[in-house]
């Protein structure tokens, strides 16, 4: 692919921005967007960086009618120093292919989509919170834009990459969260679209997760679709396990995403020589396990969050109190190792991060 | 619910309509779209027929990230007389609230639709074609349009219904297709989205279909999830086969959409005396009718193309030719009959029709 050049207009005015101990995830965004689009023969072109703005879209665009999408998810950290960095981009932009490969859109160019967030990072660079577990939220996500309601993988998508400055997701410090095991529901399944980071999976989670909202819990622990016995993700997270000093987590198997907060712990834990595998692991084992006394810590792991401890699961009405309902220790260690790392307090001996050229003065 | 008014703007230009043998399916559009907003407390309002224009979205809205949307699909007729009706629309709204239901969106009033389709289509009745085989099929979808960018269902929605003019499905007659079992990728499955009409079940369909369309198949035949056994749909249609003198169509498990023309022709075929049932169906059971000799007849269900034969199934490598690749006498007598009463030809002994106060001038 021959390199496009990205067009920026900037905007005229600005908005107010949040205060730091104010900042919701997903609700305020920046003053810019980075805009690109595909059409035959051009592949992807107009590479621009514009005002955010609402998008002009016809009632008909597929969009609307037959979710061929896919997203993602990461974030740009503000170091003591004033610094901006991003934490395993490059991840993001091989999943993103990879889920465009899933839904039929078209690859990116993964480099210049990367070079592009780094641009628009660089002009919202006073959008960077710095305030103690803030960062910047990064969407990039692909829509098809064809206006035509047959089913067929569109003609025509728009990619876009919105900013969104988020709040610490621990304001009053890491809280072990009550989780319910579902059997009924089933986010998706083996030959499905599970691995990819599409719309669906997450609209077909919101019913489950509702009904168990309502019983006080704060999301659902996923099986799989087959046999409806094989733990596979805990809300949108992926989820680990300590059983017995030996840390596992489910084997991707086509119906599980593939987590960047999970490979980065795994990695991790093998730096530290603890034992971690990947492996198939049913809730019947887990609650074995549980009654045992075996069963040590349990977390999820997502860009959003990093560590989400789980002190509590609930399958048939059994409930498991992991760790007496308390942050485990090992998940502490994770969720302050990465996020020193994301932050710039601690060495990175993996290469996760990398910097953006756009020093701006710190604030307090 | 009170019963809303509807606001009426209209277009100060028209649009020229395409000739009735140039219509493509979903291509062009009608110069009105009704719309409707969902927001608390205010509920259901704002419920307006304006010019058919684009959508004006922000780009954080969920409908771009989180696939939380539904949709439907009928048609209206015209008929000799140059009345236009529609065919069991208030079985379409009835699937809408429940295809709501699992999407966690919130009901509507399926009598106020009805009766704002209604009046769109009488504002529109120009464009309701009247060439043999000719309609104005009717898209009413909602789209989550919170600007959020949180995984939970939306607080604001759009339900729009736009028109569009479609030519004969078959300008050359009935064409048997041709039909690849799918044995790797599956289109949904039980306690997931297959019985809602919502995007992520069509997104996660086209990468199937992009596959066995290389390999010169129109469509995949899916087959259920868990045990990838039973057959389920074939391509977006429900799907009915002919063995030894008795029709079968899979049962709803949880994983079918339930087809408006699947409960037509079932129905038709107990009014005939035709003995139907809805039964699972293993392939392989499929297969040795096939070797029998009893595998008489196969065909598709759908509001698009009302019945579609199947000439050939292929699977593993087997191929099962159906009827010698011919349309089958039953699936013949089904179209017909169906499409005689959508268009006024024969009389309709179920009350599946409704008229619309319209009358136009019959074009020719």
């Amino acid at each position: 692919m021959e390199e496009q050049t990205i067009r920026v207009q900037r905007s005229e005015t600005k908005k107010e921005k949040p205060q730091s101990d104010q900042l919701i995830f997903g609700r305020s965004f920046t003053d810019h967007m980075f805009v690109m689009d595909y059409s035959d023969p051009l592949g992807w072109h107009n590479a621009s960086i514009v005002p955010y703005q609402p998008l002009s879209i016809d009632p008909s665009s597929m969009i609307f009618h037959y979710g061929q999408s896919v997203f993602e998810g990461l974030k740009a950290f503000r170091t003591e120093s004033g610094d901006i960095q991003l934490f395993r981009a490059e991840k993001n932009l091989e999943r993103l292919n990879r889920s465009n490969d899933r839904l039929c859109i078209p690859q990116i160019d993964e480099e210049f989509t990367l070079k592009a967030i780094k641009q628009l990072i660089s002009i919202e660079k006073d959008w960077v919170p710095s305030a103690e577990g803030t960062s910047l939220y990064i969407r990039p996500f692909i829509i098809s834009t064809e206006a035509y309601i047959g089913v067929a993988p569109s003609m025509n998508y728009k990619l876009i990459v919105i900013l969104s400055p988020v709040g610490a997701y621990y304001k009053e410090g890491i809280n072990p969260v009550k989780i319910a095991v579902e059997d009924h529901y089933v986010r998706t399944v083996k030959g499905g679209t599970g691995e990819a980071k599409t719309g669906g999976n997450y609209a077909s989670s919101l019913k489950a997760q509702e009904i168990v909202a309502k019983q006080g819990f704060a999301q659902v622990l996923w099986l799989d679709g087959v046999e409806k016995k094989y733990i596979e993700e805990v809300g949108s997270m992926n989820v680990f396990f300590k059983i017995n000093g030996e840390v596992v987590t489910p084997q991707l198997n086509g119906s599980i995403l593939s987590g960047v907060t999970r490979s980065s712990v795994i990695e991790l834990l093998k730096h530290w020589g603890v034992p971690v595998s990947e492996k198939r692991i049913s809730i019947q084992d887990l609650y074995q396990a549980y009654l045992d006394g075996e069963l040590e810590e349990a977390f999820g792991s997502g860009t959003a969050a990093v560590i989400s401890p789980i002190g509590q699961l609930t399958w048939e009405g059994k409930d498991m109190i992991v760790n007496n309902g308390e942050t485990g220790e090992l998940s502490k260690r994770i969720y302050d190792t990465i996020t020193g790392i994301q932050y710039g307090h601690l060495d990175d001996p993996f290469q996760w991060i990398q910097g953006i050229e756009a020093k701006s003065p710190v604030k307090h």
